[in-house]
């Protein structure tokens, strides 16, 4: 009789070591199974028991305390994904290179790929077999250059990898904003237009990243938008649209891992953005996306030509993968509405649905003019621009839009604006001649925005007013002191109000 | 009184964990000293004592056992890189990104670097300051848009941080080959018939990696090669020349990295080896350099007009830095000499250098061509290839060569071809018209070359012989028993001489 193990099989042990997103192993030295030292190093081994796998590198240990010789320690979060229990045997191997390395390579070295090679990439990073290394050298290479028929391709394969949604319709619209604007939330107002026509627009958003706030930040002031999917096809089907989270919707593993390298690295990921918005709008089973590419010396695209080469591109790779895609390049040299942060732009976004006298005349424009290329879609519309009036003027926008606030979860108490408030005041005489939308959104978000939903900036003195030294320029609000306090100094700094 | 340790500090500990290149830390996730969670990631942190500072990565321990509240623990090569005794008392801190970290990504973004960036691109890769995907990144990148002034600078940045040479003379020649034609072993040659002229030409040469066998595997045979750069120096001066391994001597951190990285994921890496290779003969001192670029279908340079593009910019690259290079194509489809094998090649140099009659003539005269372009260097030679078989046939190259052997230390059993032969005969009458350089070395290297320099391929009917039905092509030569069969086995299947 034989103490050892047969060959290949160890007992599982959890290591309270925690090493982030590195999966790794721990084998003794002298482990029974393995000549444990022959895998260190960049290689992989794949740890497996039944259908339950997960891929590791492995830290050879030479002390008994860590692990035993017939035992391979996990890291705890490795540990939790193969979600075994402490003891079970598992049956290591050399993890094999991932299928798809030789069309890395090939990308790598130059070449073109099709949409089958885009495919086997895209589920080998999905299923996390590459290095890092690999991924870096994939998306680098990609960066550089990927012609129009691979990001087409690479659209496509991403969007099979993503969850995906059915609709009992052929035509369903979307509307998508590459951002860069403070306060324009026009989706707020383009849904209910767009869905009190017939159309069914479900459109799922972001919460802020580094502007004072995302969408579904200002929507959540007064409804739930956390939806699973099935809440998400209901609310849909009733009301014709809705403005939801997109975190539990379309959470990509290829987001995660283009992101966290693609920043860092200042690889620039315009192409790799356009494959990952219109792959979720494949996902989503749009059919019809119009696409907000904002331009301004201080976003991510400078100047119109820019954003018009941007929207050629959008609207190809939307006809290579069956999307309907309209561009619009938009002005981003100023904040749109009156407040910036979520319960000031809801405030804001509630006055055009209401038809206020003093609801902010850019924001009703813009969202207006995106209903209106909407609607054009639908042929017998003879003006897409006069229906969304029609339809916002009558009241049909705002009725819709308490409709979609109901059926997603009305808030019992809806945020309003800060409680604090503090005025910053021109330091001279003349005539606002620019507001500066990186500045201005930077202190609203000291002001607490978009965390604090009621906190943020409110313009008293939109570009073009004249305003005398000591007369209010904006209102700083916030809910909590030191967030005031902080907003107020910057502010002090440097107000972002040019005035001559 | 506290008993905490002062914020920062910890004492270290070794851990008895292999975690391979990666430099690992293991912080409690209650450490005294620092929220450890915060540095989770691919984020490191330096940690230092003195002069004494090593950057690593954070793993969190949950376990007192593992590493206590006030302890560090290292992983073990990073404790014995870091060079402190178990229990000092060390300092940790956020490992600030390396300065040169925008100029990487001003790379990555297809910007074109000036010298002074890459000096501090190189400086922070030879320092480990970066992650690996950030090497990659830029690998990737430089791969695909690198100018010539570019390759200059990175040849220049390079051979700075390289061991340098320097001699008691501005002129310093040198020879390099790209490899990749079994047998071609003139450097054995050309470097005694260069320097019996009274040329220095201090060269340094590799082991082989893929072929049968390398330049300091054949002299190996008969002197020592492995020369500390002091000894290097002195043979030079003493014989105007030597035939040493590389290894110990141009090491470069760099190449290690781009090897380990390159290889892998198919980056190009033309241009990064000419960046490399022109490095060390700056480094070495060199003024001149003749670079034998063979071409061939199964070699790396396919074809003529690519053998004479990388010839174009091995002269343009050299110009930017100073150096003479002229580079010459050579034809790489068949054998040079009549063996292949550490021995078997060394057997056939001496032939030439003896004059014998019957040594191979193609050896003889590819080293007469190289030796003469070399020889027309000096404005008192009328020609360089007419000088230089002077030097050959009066017995002047020979003389220098025994002459080096001696003084880099003569092998007092100089190994020979090796006792055991197996004939690999013609399968069919007529005119050898071909021979598979990558077939016939695989079959050398199944012998045992070149870790068994005794062993390899000796040719018996070279390119244009007329053999018959049963007579021998070639004789495979080694000291094994199952080594032998393992060639002839693979010689049976496919012998790489075609017959037609």
């Amino acid at each position: 009789m034989n103490n050892r193990p047969a060959p290949g099989h160890l007992k599982l042990r959890r290591m309270s070591i925690d090493t982030w997103r590195d999966h790794i192993c721990f084998l003794h030295r002298d482990c029974t199974a393995y000549p444990a030292p022959d895998y260190l190093g960049p290689n992989r081994i794949d740890i497996s028991s039944g259908a339950k796998k997960i891929r590791a590198r492995v830290n050879v240990v030479d002390d008994d305390q860590f692990v035993k010789h017939d035992e391979i320690g996990l890291s705890k979060r490795a540990f939790d994904e193969l979600g075994l229990l402490e003891g079970t045997e598992v049956t290591i191997e050399r993890a094999t290179p991932p299928d798809s390395l030789l069309v890395l390579r090939n990308k790598v070295a130059g070449n073109e790929l099709e949409l089958g090679q885009m495919r086997e990439v895209i589920r080998d990073i999905v299923d996390y077999r590459y290095t890092e290394r690999e991924i870096v050298a994939f998306l680098v290479a990609a960066s550089k250059e990927l012609t129009l028929s691979e990001i087409q391709s690479l659209t496509q394969a991403r969007a099979e990898y993503a969850h995906h949604f059915t609709w009992s319709r052929n035509m369903v619209v979307d509307k998508h904003s590459m951002g860069g604007v403070p306060g324009s939330r026009i989706s707020m107002i383009v849904i209910p237009i767009v869905a009190a026509h017939g159309f069914w627009i479900p459109k799922t958003s972001s919460r802020a990243i580094t502007s004072a706030a995302g969408t579904a930040d200002a929507m959540e002031c007064v409804a739930e938008v956390d939806l699973a999917p099935e809440a998400l096809h209901k609310v849909v089907e009733t009301a014709g649209g809705c403005i939801a989270w997109n975190g539990r919707l379309s959470h990509s593993p290829i987001d995660d891992v283009m992101n966290t390298i693609t920043r860092p690295l200042g690889i620039d990921s315009t192409k790799l953005a356009v494959t990952s918005i219109l792959s979720k709008k494949v996902a989503a089973g749009s059919s019809h996306v119009v696409v907000d590419i904002p331009y301004g010396t201080r976003t991510k695209v400078a100047n119109l030509a820019q954003a018009q080469d941007l929207g050629n591109l959008f609207e190809a790779v939307g006809r290579g993968v069956g999307l309907t895609v309209v561009a619009v390049p938009t002005d981003a040299s100023r904040p749109i509405g009156h407040g910036i942060g979520p319960a000031l732009e809801v405030r804001d976004v509630w006055a055009v649905l209401q038809n206020h006298a003093d609801a902010p005349p850019d924001l009703r424009e813009k969202a207006l003019h995106f209903a209106g290329i909407i609607l054009d879609w639908d042929p017998n519309v003879e003006n897409g621009r006069e229906r969304a009036r029609v339809l916002l003027e009558n009241g049909a926008a705002l009725n819709r839009m308490e409709r979609i606030v109901d059926l997603q979860g009305r808030k019992e108490h809806p945020i309003g604006p800060g409680s604090l408030a503090h005025n910053v005041l021109a330091n001279q005489s003349g005539q606002v001649t620019g507001i500066d939308c990186y500045r201005v959104a930077d202190i609203a978000r000291r002001s607490g925005a978009p965390m604090d939903k009621g906190a943020g900036i409110d313009f008293l003195a939109p570009v073009g007013t004249q305003v005398k030294a000591g007369e209010p320029l904006y209102r700083i609000l916030a809910n909590i002191e030191t967030d005031l306090r902080l907003a107020v100094g910057a502010a002090e700094r440097d107000n972002g109000i040019e005035i001559s």
